[in-house]
């Protein structure tokens, strides 16, 4: 008799609950998006979605009606009745016997959960300590996959040097992002924001998007190009950004202070005019 | 209220089973085997156990007792009954609300599949086709991990062709692995068989060492060395291995006809002769 086996429990196969046989535990084999709200309004709800629909297809997950998506997302977020909600959503191929090829008439999986988003004020009047660490992720970081391994060990190997994210360094010597953010590094000279230009190797971040767009409305150039480690270390003020905590100032990178230990003068601003942003664009 | 959505089904997160917030789920964070047997024997049990412990350790999770998981794959294989078992199964680091950053007591979840495993006498007695694909996979393939995308969406392109395995080629040109097995190429005149030398790139294939030993046995060299699609090509035999189907024979190559079309010699005898080795070697 096929039998599965959960902790210390035996069971006939049949038995298993459909949730053991998903592929998204088995391979990864889906993507997500995590959304934000300020004070009640779905923030860039749009180019969440639009993402989520690029990531799909891009992994051969098609027939996903977008609009239901919305439709669940705004649902649900309602039922919650938080005006500061995190939403996280992934939808996986759905669930089989394990097989690396899927099955042709596999119907997808869809969770969402959604909770209070509290602000990191610490983290946000502090800044935060941030430590290299290879990239070790796959080739196709484009796709928000539930693959996400390499950035769980790179985050488990910051916090042994006291820092809040690891941020990710390339084969070619070079930045790529952070483990779960967004790197951004500041010219104050040229009043400028530097950040690595799109490419497999980075997500198509909204949130690094939207602080491009403040940037720019704030008078600053925005310069896409790739740091070394060494080479941000040198720049006047850096920062992370990532859709549940938007722009959090970095203050220590490998050990080295950044801006005298403080937050520049630029992030401030910039962190100003996104809370202002966010809640005028939705 | 913190809730969840299962599909369709709006819920309290208090009430989301546990399984929904497994770490696998949201970042592929655990390590897997497969193992199987061979007419009521275990084969190379010690070996599959001794590569989990190492997956384990390489991704930080810790104080697994590894033959409490032995005993566990004894008892269950027991119970199901199969003389011929395939045994899957996987440890990831727990369950808890979704955070990059694991809680420090996370309890590791473990969950194993049993189910007959039935000869493939077609693909065995004509050979199968493969297709190159890019190795999109993350530099440490030597972990078994949960983190599969890149071999599942090689896969689904190998089918489109026509093939039944996907040969991943790295950034240097030179083939790693089949997104499932091990790949080896033969070298009639030399009488040795190719494969590539162990490194991140490649999982430590027990069936690729255990072919080695085969190979030996029977008077075969064995030469470690990367090979390109177009020097594979031209090999006078190619196969993959895996643990569920031993040696496989490839006859057509991106479309070009190895060996003529049909098994070649040298791979015919090794699959005789693994077929006596793995009844012997317990």
């Amino acid at each position: 008799m096929d039998i599965a086996m959960i902790d210390d429990r035996i069971l006939p196969m049949a038995e298993l609950p459909g949730v053991y046989l998903d592929r998204g535990l088995y391979f990864g084999d889906g993507v997500y998006e995590v959304v934000r709200s300020y004070d009640g309004c779905l923030f860039a709800l749009d180019e969440h979605l639009a993402r989520f629909a690029r990531s799909l297809h891009e992994i051969r997950i098609f027939d996903v009606d977008i609009e239901l998506v919305r439709q669940k997302v705004l649902a649900a977020v309602q039922r919650a009745g938080y005006p500061n909600a995190k939403i996280y959503f992934h939808i996986t191929r759905g669930s089989g016997v394990r097989n690396h090829l899927p099955a042709r008439d596999m119907v997808p999986n869809f969770v969402m959960t959604i909770s209070e988003l509290k602000d990191d004020p610490d983290a946000k009047e502090k800044g935060v300590a941030v430590s290299t660490h290879p990239d070790w992720r796959w080739k196709r970081c484009d796709i928000k996959s539930l693959n996400l391994l390499a950035n769980v060990l790179a985050r488990i190997e910051a916090q042994k040097k006291g820092a809040s994210e690891a941020i990710l360094v390339g084969d070619d010597g070079a930045i790529t992002e952070g483990a779960s953010s967004a790197f951004f590094a500041i010219d104050g000279k040229e009043k400028a924001i530097i950040t690595r230009p799109l490419g497999n190797e980075i997500l198509p971040s909204i949130t690094r998007a939207m602080v491009m767009q403040v940037a720019r409305n704030a008078g600053l150039s925005v310069i896409e190009k790739a740091l070394t480690p060494a080479q941000a270390a040198e720049c006047d003020e850096l920062f992370i950004a990532v859709t549940t905590k938007d722009i959090v100032p970095v203050v220590r990178f490998d050990g080295i202070e950044i801006s005298g230990g403080t937050i520049g003068s630029i992030t401030k601003r910039l962190m100003e005019e996104f809370q202002v942003f966010a809640r005028v664009t939705v």
